[in-house]
């Protein structure tokens, strides 16, 4: 696409032109018939969503549609509209978009499939579908989707059921499957969670997800953006949008399929074993601040936390319960998200001690017990009432989960009771509203929310969490969300020391890119003299051609040493049989020569460069500092532990390049066996773990210039030990030439 | 306890007597007045489960209860009852028991706390409160209990709200804490879950846990066993009424609190840190075959699906919905859960094309699109309908999930389509009922069955699980379940071969326990004794007391060799420096014997017995094979990677002891690390482990004998190569005095 295209196709979806597209005032429905299931189902969002504009049929063949009069064409219309569904199929569409140009339409929801879903020439169809739409200047959202809702504006153009009582509230919604978008749809208002703007993405041809979610974050009515997404194609689009929702405090909480491991390649370097498909997404996720859940009640419930309550920041949290399972339960769930419940303050709990029964043991997380619930009432407030008017109050404590309120299904049908039930409510939704910290409400498990409780609750600004399990993993998503927040803005430049010693070394290390070889690993003294030339360091070798040089090379560098088959061909010297270790006699040396040798003559054409010697090392830590480069997100750094372990334990933490060293040590401590590297420079060690990561995205980008790409770059075993960092093995490989991109 | 009372007592709580006490035909409600939440909420249960038998209040100072007239003391009864339900305080409750006995009454619950849970002078009072029911031949239910209910037989001294309507079903349940019962009632009405019994269990004074599992294998009308624990007092009854279960083909669901690791406590042996109280807990229920969930709606989804649906044998799913979206979700949740989404057979794929609209693919998992469901409603059938007639039969699959049945929320006013679904739904339940293979329903998300839905389905025997994500978790623990079976039955005997080389060997044990340090850790020497009298691999040692000795012992054994301090005071021999490793010549023997010497000195008191001189051992895999011995559950055996590993990866699998060669090397395939054991000798290294699994169960009896016990018995490492398996290292600790049992 040219630049100017480009221009005016970011026009199109601006947030202030996708503000307009996405409150149409007046609908023109292109191929409604009374037979067309989908023009019933737009006709009855229309009503759920208590739409009052006009909403047009449009037909060749059909006077009226549903009761109402038609036009044939959009041409016919007496005024122009805001927003075309066009229903025709594909092959159609781009006439009812020279018709809909004509009468002035500036917005067009593509419902027909059979574009780049189904192959070649659908792509094709699809970029002229995109192309037409922008020469007209016409905001275009699918093709192969199902429409919006909006439910503050009061607009739906969606061809889907509208689960009643469709809820306005804080939760916008874009999803790449549309077909769920009833389901979302009806968890939400069976748990009283109000939605804002959803929207099925389709195709994206125009409209992308990121477009939606930079609308979302300028729209007022939106506090939190949740997305169910299929691909992220965009990476740099995506995180560009996830920047600005966390600049604007607005949670995105995704739930983003492909986690199964079925499509995964074996490669030739472990870092590509270990750095995954989903682990680089999953990576990418939590640089953007992006939460991730795994189904759509956590998404939802994640998002009805992050939308009505206030917001907690801290992981101390506060228990009133009137059931000791439920403290159980909680107590464990919260184990299990990292969230604490430390002692209350002694204040809180002579405070509390007169509402509780005296076999009560007044403590965090708190069992008010139902005792006083069955044996008085006369005052609107309960024990756990009374409790809570105190631990807002505790000092040690940064949020309070409230079991409940617990509420009959049904008003009851005695005065006195409902009364002293509605005085309750309005107390605890004032007493929530001033709690100097967060109060969090939670129902016991996830059932809906009844008529009485959403009329009762929601005007006071209460919404329960569906559930323990659900609502404790809300709260631990919203904990990591407040913690992460920044971490999307991190600015993605490096120091500028890097960039120097970089220029210095460039000469060399396009010498070796031009010498190296166009595709496949290269031969390890290759990418040792890389590495040098960075500066990064590694255990001294030699690389000899016959046992007598390496019997003098072993004396210069000292006894005992390692052999190893240096051959492009064998890159897993090891399983080849090409490395001996631990040779501590010029005898032993000269037979682990022939040994290593003899382990290269079954491979079939291998070229041999020689032998490596370098001194043995035993001891300290063998680490993994992988670079691979991932199509969609680049490169990707992984750390863990290495030698024999990467692929077994799997202890990795990945990021995407570039890092700086502070984000490294991160890296290190969220491994498994970070108590490991106990007593280690932990600081010399991130530095040069980050300039690993420099050097391959420097080698990417010369790679990159001369017309080739990194496949991956891979220090594995990187020695740790008390006062030494050593690369010991180093692997780069180039793409395969039908890899290369 | 007597054995002639232990008799007694059994006899009271027998499955026999169980079935009498949980379908009372008569209740007395005793404390009961109009003032009393308690006998409220009895009053209203009563009603909820429509008892229709005598429900006779009894007040010494109220002649009518709720309009109903009271009698002052269960003495005046017109007739007995089956049941008292005693609300009377603590101090009175055994004069009311009196009374009881005097009536003829032979089941009592009691509601009163202020026993066991509050202290020793309670401890005291519930013995005694045991002691006079048993004394009566009563049986008894609590105390601090809240009461049972009975759908099937129509009966609720249950003092909580019952939430309506009451489904009778198969789901039998017992809870350790009675204030989450009116939870799980009200996530069982909310999702159409049918209940047999409900029973609180309060303290367990006289009925237990595994007394309600025994009656619960023998109640016809219960499928499926959930339990909420706190504790399991008495895992040898426990496991006994699991066993039963399992026998019976009534899986057993359970919650079981206490998962936060927070009272775990440091211990001498690696193994106490890998094997702390909640990893044995699941040890033990793993090995009862009993399914362990984390929250309520996990428990009651997995028990909807095992006591209503035909229950999957097979790990390979079909996969039919209407949505990619859900196919995406279900991918990956099934992927978490080890379940596969075969392709389908040529013949599946062949018969389901004709009802999926052309531009959707037939593969497995199946999206039908919405496509013909929008376009056409002639047909009660749906393109899922036609798909799933299809797939029942595809050989290569062992249950079919199947989305839905969508419904609306409510009947639709028009009768023609009011009667497709009826006629689809009819169609449904006798396919499914029919299929070769088990069919199971799935909601998209957790939400209530509407009334419609309820009436519509359940009497089609159809119930689909509440949602993808507990749904794909109930599946899951059902695949679990089945493959589990018949693991709690497994012979807990070993083999008379051991027992041989026990008896033959017993009396060098004997010595050694004689002579024993009688709290603390063995000198390794010692240990290494008592695993050499039973035949176990051992690296070959010697111990010394000089330096030219330990040279000469160096000679012997062949450099290089490692030293190590041997001192019962210095377990941790690595940390404190009293291990020298790799010395390849005498010199080097000299100054490492100087130096694990002087590494003992800082140990004030250290009784030194000398230093033990091995041959040095490289390469190959450390793994840890320990016994802790679990106050309740008895000795636990932990296989893992050993050496630093142990602690920094916790990559452990456990069992209770005894387990035999097969169940050993199952534990080895467990480990995330098992792929470093490819190629040694798996079969020998499992009968090694099992044997000092066998050596630590001989050990404690021994010890027992001898008035003390086993705290823990571990080898680390147990050094496994190509051709030789070792153990490098044995520390055997026996309890302080305080720890002693």
């Amino acid at each position: 696409m040219s630049s100017t295209a480009l221009t005016q196709v970011r026009s199109l979806v601006s947030p202030r032109r996708l503000t307009e597209f996405f409150a149409p005032r007046s609908i023109a429905v292109v191929g409604a018939s009374d037979t067309s299931g989908w023009a019933r189902y737009v006709f009855a969002a229309a009503a759920a969503t208590r739409f009052s504009g006009p909403l047009v049929p449009v037909h060749p063949a059909h006077e009226t549609v549903f009761g109402r009069p038609a036009v044939p064409s959009l041409r016919d219309l007496a005024a122009p509209v805001d927003l075309a569904f066009i229903m025709a199929p594909a092959q159609a569409v781009e006439c009812v978009l020279d018709d809909a140009a004509a009468a002035g339409v500036r917005g067009a929801i593509v419902l027909a499939s059979g574009y780049a879903e189904s192959g070649q020439e659908g792509r094709a169809l699809e970029q002229r579908l995109s192309d037409r739409a922008a020469a007209h200047g016409i905001t275009l959202l699918g093709p192969n989707c199902l429409g919006f809702l909006n439910a503050h504006a009061c607009a739906g153009p969606f061809a889907l059921t509208v689960p009643l009582p469709l809820l306005p509230g804080p939760v916008g919604i874009a999803l790449q499957s549309g077909a769920l978008a009833s389901v979302v749809l009806a968890f939400a208002r069976s748990h009283a969670i109000g939605v804002s703007t959803l929207v099925t993405l389709g195709n994206e041809a125009m409209i992308t997800a990121a477009d939606v979610i930079e609308y979302l974050v300028e729209d007022e009515s939106t506090r939190v953006i949740c997305l169910f997404l299929e691909e992220i194609s965009d990476p740099v689009r995506f995180a560009a949008a996830a920047r600005q929702a966390d600049l604007a405090g607005k949670p995105i909480v995704a739930i983003k399929v492909g986690s199964s491991p079925a499509g995964q390649q074996a490669a030739l370097a472990h870092t590509g074993a270990v750095a995954g498909d989903d682990a680089v997404v999953d990576t990418a996720l939590r640089r953007w601040n992006v939460i991730r859940v795994r189904g759509i009640e956590e998404m939802l419930c994640t998002a009805a936390l992050l939308g009505y309550a206030r917001r907690p920041r801290g992981r101390r949290m506060g228990v009133l319960t009137s059931s000791g399972g439920a403290c159980d339960i909680i107590a464990d769930r919260a184990s299990a998200e990292g969230i604490e419940i430390p002692p209350f303050d002694p204040a809180t709990v002579t405070a509390i001690a007169p509402y509780v029964p005296p076999f009560a043991r007044v403590a965090n997380p708190l069992d008010v017990t139902g005792y006083f619930l069955a044996n008085r009432r006369t005052s609107a407030l309960t024990a756990i009432d009374h409790a809570l008017d105190a631990a807002v109050s505790d000092p040690g404590l940064d949020f309070v989960l409230f079991a409940g309120p617990a509420l009959p299904d049904t008003r009851p049908p005695e005065h006195r009771l409902a009364d002293l039930i509605d005085e309750r409510i309005g107390w605890l939704g004032e007493r929530v509203a001033a709690a100097p910290i967060p109060v969090i409400c939670v129902n016991s498990t996830c059932v809906d929310v009844t008529e009485y409780g959403r009329s009762l609750l929601t005007h006071r600004g209460l919404h329960p969490l569906a559930g323990l399990d659900l609502g404790l993993r809300a709260i631990g998503n919203a904990l990591r969300w407040h913690e992460g927040r920044g971490r999307a803005r991190a600015t993605a430049a490096r120091p500028a020391a890097t960039a120097t010693t970089a220029a210095a070394t460039a000469a060399t290390i396009r010498d070796l890119v031009r010498t190296a070889p166009g595709a496949g690993p290269w031969p390890e003294t290759k990418a040792r003299e890389l590495l040098a030339a960075l500066g990064l360091p590694m255990v001294p070798a030699e690389l000899v051609t016959s046992a007598d040089a390496a019997v003098e090379a072993a004396s210069r560098l000292g006894f005992p040493v390692a052999l190893k088959i240096c051959s492009a061909q064998i890159p897993h010297k090891s399983q080849a049989g090409g490395v001996a270790l631990g040779l501590a006699t010029a005898d032993q040396v000269r037979t682990g020569y022939q040994a290593v040798r003899a382990a290269a003559e079954p491979v079939a054409g291998a070229s041999i460069d020689g032998v490596l010697v370098a001194p043995m090392r035993t001891g300290g830590i063998e680490l993994l500092a992988g670079v691979t480069v991932d199509p969609a997100f680049g490169p990707v750094l992984a750390v863990g532990l290495g030698g024999i372990w990467v692929e077994v334990l799997a202890d990795v933490s990945l990021r995407l390049l570039p890092v700086d060293v502070a984000e490294v040590a991160r890296m290190l401590g969220e491994l498994r066996g970070a108590p490991l590297l106990r007593g280690t420079d932990l600081d010399a060690l991130a530095r040069v773990i980050t300039e690993i990561g420099d050097a391959a995205v420097l080698l990417d980008g010369q790679l990159r210039a001369s017309g080739s790409a990194l496949h991956s770059l891979e220090v594995n075993p990187l020695r740790v030990g008390a006062d030494q960092i050593e690369a010991l093995d180093i692997l780069i490989v180039t793409p395969s030439r039908t890899e290369s991109r």
